[in-house]
């Protein structure tokens, strides 16, 4: 009984903790709650449910399948719900009237056949990438609605009544959702996106810094071979991808807050992303080194040797990033980065002065301080491509 | 008129190549088609629609809902939403009862403040990892059921037989899903993800193999620039985290197909594809050394000290892979993988030595030549937790 008990604490321990750490998360419970209570104020008031009858469960419906947790999201499933409801309800009154003009002996082949023939169509098209990050939901949808439509036209004697309902209350629930999800605490996916971008650059700067430190640190405390939590940073950016993309097709959907505009080019975000990531895979590749060379390491004398210019090119690096972080969140071109860029570059060419100097004799040693080297070099070219994009986006954004 | 034509044949010939590529994706569409049409035969036929009455829109609504492209998925979704349905159903009926015994005034209060609290909760709960990997969507049902019962108790009388025709529609439309989606033309999500690392080990094989070869190649015709399509293949490695997560998620549900027992350790899998993953990224960092290497050149002479040993350790470390990809494939653990491991152990040695004797004077151009190889040395520390993972797997797998 009290191993159950810890356990609960434990588990109820790390419940609150995910509660804590991003309150917003709890916010959106709340809001899940307020609109589902908005929506069975309609079922309770007299007026309201004469004016929609028993159809108010398809509110109640939309407004649990609707609700999501950005504003994107939200309004990305509400207006594929909608539309698709629409139009899958238009063609299902065509098919129907159809229908009830042939004989009673076919008119189950052709409701059948017809919902075969589309739900099987539209599952398909759901392969179809654009279709897949735009309207995936909407798709369901129609299937959905036209196949209830089409077969329920069978029994049921006033379609046309009950496909109004059906418009009806769905639009209810769509704008139950939009507005508590737009009025109350809002999470819109883009200020979301473009705080993990500057965030990711932030992290990406501490990743490089420590890891090169971690190396030529090593040296003075080998008792210490615990890993910096900062120079994990980078793993973050590795698995940034999926959720970036989706945050970036959400975004599409919203409309302009704060400092975004509707068309607001998410796509860069995208872009930037991916260099982040190429960059990332390096850092990564560098660590791996680091963490190699500790086992092997090579003469304190040699490394000596190159631990400034390999320290300076890490800093400037990390100068370079946070540079583009803070243009990024904020939004402007700043002469900072360029500066910034120019004194990386200028640190490489240092760098490579060094090693061109460094004494023949030390060739061995060399191989293993020339993985650091390398990588930093390699970093160079990828973290100047980085430049390149962030430089890009900010020419679009601005413009 | 005509640009639009050429556009819809592209277009069409886009979607044909979708389809023509994975044939199992049209069929999966017709697969959906035939279930829905099964379930409107209870619409037509007179003793199955008085037996489940109008309620057979719910059957229609869960096949659309539930029927996915996996079996994995398609049983996950299923389990969820009955299983989600009938908890629901019963905290409802709960509620509903504790409700009708207060007084008119309290009634709706007790019926939204219950909806509110359970939904809130319900919503916060998604955000705890494993209810979100296991439950997501049986979360979503819970919710919907529950607002649905609790709050049309207010209005509906016979609202226990309303909840009986929901769980016997629901039922049927699952088993006619799982029914269809297990029996004609199934695809196993496990398999899938069998497949997918067996052949992104083949892959990277590949890639490893054609990045040392392009750089060593590179002198000979410089002018043949374009990295070839096999050095590229480490990118599909690098993005299939999110797919190969998904995958494990919904294998668990599936039960014993083929040599794939019910309790598969699918998790392993995710262990080699990380494993897998962090060799892709030294890949990748190596083939940015290739491509800047091919800028500032190395003098052929250095190159061609090393291009023996470095293409020799390239080869071992593919012809792992490909003997770990046989032996996952095959689930066998084979004497074949253990030899190749020698090997590629031996091939790096010889590497090193070759590197410790390189004339001293040539150091310059070794820093050049030394990315390609710091590289490869890299890669055999990876590769070599690589294979104690895959060599994990094999153990488990055939335990």
């Amino acid at each position: 009984v009290l191993e159950l008990r810890d356990r609960v604490l434990v588990f109820g321990r790390r419940v609150w903790r995910i509660g804590a750490d991003d309150p917003r998360r709890a916010v959106h419970g709340l809001k899940v709650g307020l609109a589902l209570a908005l929506v069975s104020v309609f079922y309770y008031t007299r007026p309201l449910y004469d004016g929609v009858g028993g159809a108010a469960m398809w509110a109640v419906l939309t407004v649990v399948v609707v609700f999501e947790y950005t504003v994107g999201g939200c309004v990305y499933k509400g207006f594929n719900r909608a539309f698709a409801t629409a139009s899958a309800g238009v063609v299902a009154l065509g098919v129907h009237w159809i229908a009830s003009k042939s004989g009673d002996e076919v008119e189950p082949f052709i409701r059948s056949g017809s919902v075969f023939l589309l739900a099987a169509m539209a599952t398909f098209s759901r392969f179809i990438p654009t279709v897949k990050a735009r309207f995936d939901y909407g798709v369901t949808i129609f299937i959905l609605t036209y196949s209830l439509v089409a077969v329920s036209g069978y029994r049921v004697g006033a379609l046309l009544a009950m496909a109004q309902q059906r418009v009806s209350t769905i639009s209810i629930g769509v704008s139950i959702c939009i507005a508590v999800c737009t009025l109350i605490c809002p999470v819109w996916a883009g200020q979301e996106l473009h705080r993990a971008t500057a965030r990711n650059m932030e992290k990406l700067a501490g990743a490089v810094e420590a890891c090169v430190e971690d190396y030529f640190a090593a040296e003075d405390e080998a008792s210490n071979k615990q890993p910096s939590s900062k120079a994990e940073g980078y793993k973050c950016v590795i698995n940034s991808k999926a959720s970036e993309d989706s945050q970036a097709n959400l975004a599409r959907w919203e409309p302009g807050h704060g400092g975004f505009a509707f068309r607001h080019p998410y796509a860069q975000y995208r872009n930037v992303g991916a260099a982040m990531r190429h960059c990332a895979y390096c850092v990564e590749a560098l660590s791996g080194c680091v963490r190699s060379a500790e086992i092997q390491a090579a003469p304190a004398s040699t490394r000596r040797l190159l631990a400034d210019a390999c320290t300076r090119v890490a800093a400037r690096c990390a100068g370079v990033l946070r540079a583009a972080s803070t243009s990024v969140a904020e939004m402007t071109t700043s002469r900072g980065l360029d500066l910034a860029v120019g004194d990386m570059n200028a640190a490489v060419q240092e760098l490579q002065d060094d090693l061109r100097a460094l004494p023949s004799k030390l060739l061995l040693a060399e191989a293993t301080a020339g993985s650091a080297l390398v990588g930093a070099a390699q970093l160079f070219t990828i973290t100047s491509l980085l430049i390149e994009v962030s430089a890009r986006i900010e020419g679009v954004v601005d413009a």
